[in-house]
């Protein structure tokens, strides 16, 4: 993915010391910005809404832009439409920042407090990460959803999002960058990378002294070269390849809802379901009334020998499939003999995304939530219900599968790590 | 650090076939270890230390040959050292396994349970990491503690100890090994790296489809080195340029007993003094009496302008010394002009590992505990608390000084993740 300013001395040189700069601009922000109190950071929220609704004609002038000159280039449409900015998600991009006003700071909360033997009282006090670079897919939305939660939590941020958004981003950039100066913020707590050369990314994978945290949010392509490049601490929020699990004693109906609002509630989003596993007996049962609900709905069923068995509309699915995050109305459906087989496949198949079990069964529900450690594991209900909102979060930057830190959906707290804080008395160890 | 084992092709292959293969299987043994209660991960532990001590004698050879070895190689003292079993040293070891059976097991429990609008409850589930590797120094006794704390948790582990103690080492790992096959436990839960051979850590680094975690503890060159070259998440256990900030308003024996314990408690371990701060202040009224105490006691003092006013026996310091983590009967001393003046210097010189100031002002403490942030921040103690056993988590693997995960003393819960486990009852988003 390196451009090929990689190959000529000069401007790589330039781009680098570029970086550098911004970079090390954000680790002096994010100083300031950890010292700040609540108040602070909401008048730069309540500011940026603002701001942005003043520029909205500019904002929306550059948009058009990026999605024309994306026109232009033949970019498929699927990747137009998250880059346009309708009046739904312009809205929704400014109600966010006014939500994350009312969200609870999570910057100096003490937790785990306790007093030891000798009288010393010990704590854990959440503080900012410091310096998160996002780097993310062409949705200009995300570039104001990301920097809202970064700053809340005290953080400064690094934005990169997908190239065929840079004047949209710039021009979201601008306004943001002069809310804060607006209202006393370090205007370098929000830095837009200023270039599409994919070069950039090169160089801010390395620049650890200055950058905590990466989180890259895109295709299996970027995800693998930020792992493999990058100097810097790591988050993915990666693929979900999810799955429902029809247990034998399932309720016929309520497997076919939940299978029926977990591939087709909305699917381009990563925790919608992708592969159905279901025990021989219910696959006699239940599967053939939810594969009929879901045919009939104008889903593809792509199934094992067994499924194809007790439906015949299915085609034959391929080993390839097992892996597959469609996004798009396909379903791989496999029947397994138990437990252990929808377990063993999820571990051998899956994404570490979000897996229900639907079951009436006691003993089942215990066994799945404790053997399945994939970032959301849940009993009867919809796989949608892995998100940051509907699990309490208030907001989500992304649903990490990355098992460090932070696992699943990833809210303010994520953005946020813990010191120990000791309040003695002149406790010795002796 | 890569060995010339790189220049050709055939041993290369043939290592990073025998890594991989190892990985694989500390892979297969972490989904078994996962899944294991409490009892059986304490019975290892207890049938363990049973095995080392009928195996006492033939480990003692092998370490007594590691000895020997280091000794004709040249290896400095310190180092022979640490290298060293000694009584108390084997005796800590196998006290150490069975104080780990005591510790409660973080796998399985449930935090931050809470139950959503629509009944949905949800909570957090601890989960073992997986696998991880560790990387250390040429301290035999850490392969014991590390491996102990590791499968406590639930997760396989890859030991990779400093070279000069490879007999000792493969000693210790085939009765961890043999202890796991007596009670039943995957053998591969725990595997020691067989070779000295360097370019075997470099195959380790890339293995991130089998390793959940890296631990590097040791020099700055090694940890230089992961952190450089690692795909997989590394927690660093690096250097402690530890700071005592001395207030205003302190109280002078208070200041004289935390400084002489945080120096001189024990010199070589990371979370004891390097640098001494003092308010211009207290340079007059709390310092001389500080630095004679010191300096009776052996300890070189290495000051600033101001310092040197206030105290004659002590060197002039240089600009190196204040980031030097001397382990060593040497102090640097700095004065200051007040508490922005301290925490800048932390900021710019310090490790992120501990810092305590000595005061009697009120807002001057929760200023001190709000603005520095590093890993363990205090008032009023000494620096050696920064320890997983005084700071109550049983046990510590190391003390992490990166922030993502784990920040600080880094006990069994930072070596586990946390899963949403969510209960329904047929819930859907709608």
């Amino acid at each position: 993915m390196s451009s090929e300013h990689r190959d000529t001395e000069a401007p790589n040189h330039d781009l680098e010391a570029e970086m550098r700069r911004l970079a090390s601009g954000a680790r002096e922000a994010s100083a300031r910005m950890g010292e700040l109190d609540t108040q602070h950071k909401n008048a730069w929220l309540l500011r940026a809404a603002e701001r942005l609704e003043a520029a909205r004609e500019a904002i929306l002038d550059a948009n058009a832009r990026d999605v024309a000159a994306a026109a232009e280039k033949g970019v498929p449409e699927p990747l137009r439409n998250r880059l346009g900015l309708s009046d739904a998600k312009w809205n929704d991009m400014l109600q966010g920042l006014r939500d994350v006003v009312a969200l609870p700071d999570p910057v100096g909360r003490i937790h785990n407090h306790s007093v030891r033997p000798n009288g010393l009282r010990v704590g854990q006090m959440s503080i900012p990460l410091g310096v998160i670079a996002m780097i993310y897919e062409a949705r200009p939305n995300v570039t104001v959803d990301a920097a809202a939660l970064c700053l809340k939590a005290g953080n400064a941020v690094i934005l990169r999002g997908g190239s065929e958004a840079i004047q949209c981003n710039l021009a979201l950039g601008e306004e943001l960058r002069a809310a804060a100066r607006d209202v006393g913020l370090p205007e370098n707590a929000v830095t837009l990378v200023p270039t599409t050369d994919r070069a950039a990314i090169d160089v801010l994978l390395k620049l650890d002294d200055s950058i905590d945290l990466v989180i890259p949010r895109g295709g299996p392509g970027l995800i693998r070269k930020v792992v493999s490049e990058s100097t810097i601490p790591v988050i993915c929020h990666d693929a979900g390849v999810c799955h429902v699990y029809i247990d034998a004693s399932a309720d016929k109906e309520m497997a076919v809802a939940i299978v029926h609002e977990s591939k087709l509630r909305q699917m381009p989003v990563c925790n919608g379901l992708e592969t159905l596993l279901c025990h021989r007996e219910a696959a006699q049962t239940v599967l053939p009334a939810v594969l009929k609900d879901l045919h009939e709905a104008g889903v593809e069923i792509r199934g094992c020998a067994r499924t194809r068995e007790v439906f015949g509309d299915a085609v034959a699915a391929e080993e390839a499939d097992w892996s597959e995050e469609f996004l798009a109305p396909i379903l791989a459906v496999k029947v397994v003999d138990d437990m252990d087989g929808a377990v063993e496949h999820i571990r051998r198949y899956g994404s570490d995304h979000t897996e229900v079990i639907v079951t009436n069964d006691y003993a089942h529900s215990q066994e799945w939530l404790r053997r399945v450690n994939s970032s959301v594991v849940g009993v009867n209900c919809s796989t949608g219900f892995a998100d940051g909102f509907q699990l309490g979060l208030g907001a989500e930057i992304g649903i990490s599968t990355s098992r460090l830190h932070a696992y699943g959906p990833m809210g303010l707290e994520g953005l946020t790590t813990k010191k120990f804080v000791l309040n003695g008395e002149g406790q010795l160890r002796g």
